[in-house]
């Protein structure tokens, strides 16, 4: 795939009409109106994306995508590189962390290795290798953009296949030492945030170590970001504004086209000149607009291949391919939620296919949420990994589920019909 | 049973060694440490309660409590007082919401008729009606001291059966027409709440409908909390610190003896001043504090008695129950967790044995939970009563559970462990 293909693709919105009807018919049922909150309206966007009223989510699929990441040799882990590959192979055996809390539910895995630094896949794993991890972003690009791109698909295959043999939802995944880091790089790059503000501890870091994470992310976005050759505008003060969606962006549509145009504008001011704009005089609201309208789909690509891991690279193909094949994806902790916003800023309107799960103990999945204007229902301060908070909404999916296909309704009942007065 | 034998009731605390070797357990497991947040918290409160680091909840109770509150009668609820009935009659045969949620789901359900305004309990209900529906509490008290008592019997003895019957963890559940009605009328009085500031829509209230709910309130708080002859110290002058503990009440333990007390000390202002001082000059810290040490465990219970509804004070009994019979007792919505307030305010360390579920739509639900210092998981705005939101926590807890009990060991694999830092 190249970016042009990548940025070609058409992405229908779901079924408006549909979701009406579904919420006609939660109010049908016997029970307060709106008497389930959020899951009411997951469950109806549930079939607004299959287009069907009464949709069916009985067959699960979680796809998890394992890689390693070069920024390791940074110190921002407290674990051995070599964990990504050991937890992975438990997880083709169905004895991580995931697997032990999913056997006794019905949910398939299907485990990815699209970048673990190791010579063989572990048994049980998909082998969808594409390099044996990323290069540290510190020292360079974590990837070539044809890898980022190549990801992707295996990350959009991955729902083709999916919805070919029936699945109705997917869950989202991921395995990866040094990944809230990636993850936390990207969405500083993305939002103009500043690294100090929002990195956490994520599988549980020390002071030392967090200062080692912080340093790292704040190199890579002065090498990357803030460098003269590709700065997102948000950094900068450049005025032009890339097309927000596929349909209005009327550029060759080259590779880096959009970047070039940056590029030429303007260079840079230092890191810190961002963080002190970020800090102080940009409010989120101005911040997420300003985003939006300056930061041009290459450049978020671009944000990615530097940055990124393939794990968030194989993760921003499923959900640019649940919005593609029209199956909900079920988003889990940081990673998953980086890739989340990443996919929504390169194909526009993704987020619609989404469905959040949990909040997460990590700072920055406050924001990433008000970005993609999604609440999730369960706030436990998990912060596992591996698709552990996707998996844990699947049930309370069911439950809420049985009641909206076979709910006793007003008609069936003596019970007078609540009326929406709010 | 008198109040002298409830207020004589020991618990214990939950076992604190088992609480820490299960956290020990939890940090053994190949995972980040803490990575499932909350819910290691839920499971090692629950080893605590049941004195086993390898607790048990396979068999679980759903206990729901039905009864119907004579303020019905001043339009605080858009629909019938009959439909407590008929959603109690779908109750008993597994189809009413919350029945069909939890169709393919392992709970087993005891409903009780503890005071539906009908001549003959549903079937599938166990009939333990104390009396048809209880008093408009703008007329009168709702319920006498003896039934009240009698429901609150009731709910011990449903626990007892649970516990003789092997079951490891009972949801609640409830329903009754204005019960959060009552539950926001019982509230206010034990924490010196303004009703206009914490009155919710219920199961959807117009806004005439909330004024005729905030006005019923008023009324009831003035005819029975706010009268010379029993009001409670939060909202006087009065420095009678009640014992807090069982253990430390030396007083003769006959009924009403901390009531008569504080009726002698001194005579209480009017509703409009009680809203003033709630409002603005104590704050919720200070608040707590002063009813806590100034609210006797009588004046608890004859708030319940004026105020509440038979099936709250059903609930209350089943949350003492799981203090006496050391089992956790999940706490669903505004009523269910307004009787677990009581409780805990009746029996104090009650609180130790619940677990709680979701945050509700109702707005004093964050301010009870405060009280308890507990903090849910589910954050969904559920609003539908009959037990629920308990429900949807079932399921995550069997998940979360699996991995505690086989989960993989550090010591199983190859996998370095975390260390704790913070």
């Amino acid at each position: 795939m190249t970016t042009k293909e990548l940025l070609s693709i058409k992405i229908n919105e779901p079924d408006n009409e549909v979701f009406n009807l579904s919420r006609s018919r939660w109010d049908s049922l016997a029970k307060p109106i709106d008497g389930l909150g959020k899951f009411e309206e997951i469950i109806s966007s549930i079939a607004a994306i299959q287009g069907k009223v009464c949709p069916d989510i009985t067959r699960k699929a979680m796809i998890i995508m394992c890689a390693d990441n070069g920024v390791y040799e940074e110190g921002v882990s407290q674990t051995s590189q070599s964990v990504t590959r050991d937890v992975a192979e438990l997880m083709g055996d169905g004895k991580s962390s995931v697997g032990i809390m999913a056997k006794d539910y019905s949910v398939d895995f299907f485990v990815y290795d699209v970048g673990i630094n190791c010579e063989v896949t572990p048994e049980g794993v998909i082998d969808a290798k594409i390099r044996k991890g990323t290069v540290n972003f510190c020292k360079g690009p974590a990837m070539e953009l044809s890898e980022c791109l190549a990801a992707i698909q295996i990350g959009i295959d991955a729902v083709k296949k999916c919805s070919d043999e029936g699945y109705g939802l997917i869950a989202t995944g991921e395995m990866g030492i040094g990944n809230t880091t990636t993850s936390t790089a990207i969405l500083c790059a993305l939002l103009g945030l500043d690294p100090a503000d929002y990195v956490g501890r994520g599988a549980g870091l020390s002071d030392d170590g967090l200062k080692c994470k912080i340093r790292a992310i704040e190199e890579g976005l002065r090498k990357h970001v803030n460098s003269a050759e590709n700065a997102p505008c948000a950094f900068g003060g450049t005025d032009i504004a890339e097309p927000l969606y596929p349909e209005e962006n009327t550029s060759g549509n080259s590779d880096k086209s959009g970047l070039e145009k940056v590029i030429k504008k303007e260079s840079i001011g230092s890191i810190e000149k961002l963080s002190t704009i970020t800090n102080a005089t940009i409010s989120k609201e101005q911040l997420s607009t300003k985003t939006n309208t300056t930061i041009s789909r290459e450049q978020v690509l671009e944000i990615l291949k530097d940055l990124g891991g393939l794990d968030i690279a194989g993760l921003v193909g499923i959900f640019i391919g649940g919005a593609m094949y029209r199956i909900p994806v079920v988003i889990d902790g940081l990673i998953s939620a980086t890739a989340a916003l990443l996919a929504d800023r390169i194909i526009p309107g993704c987020r619609r296919y989404m469905i959040p799960s949990h909040m997460g103990r990590e700072k920055a999945m406050e924001i990433i949420m008000k970005e993609l204007d999604l609440e999730p229902v369960i706030c436990a301060d998990l912060a596992l990994g591996e698709g552990t908070g996707a998996l844990l909404l699947l049930p309370m999916l069911d439950m809420v589920m049985s009641l909206y296909l076979a709910g006793t309704t007003f008609g069936d009942t003596e019970i007078e019909k609540y009326e929406r007065f709010c």
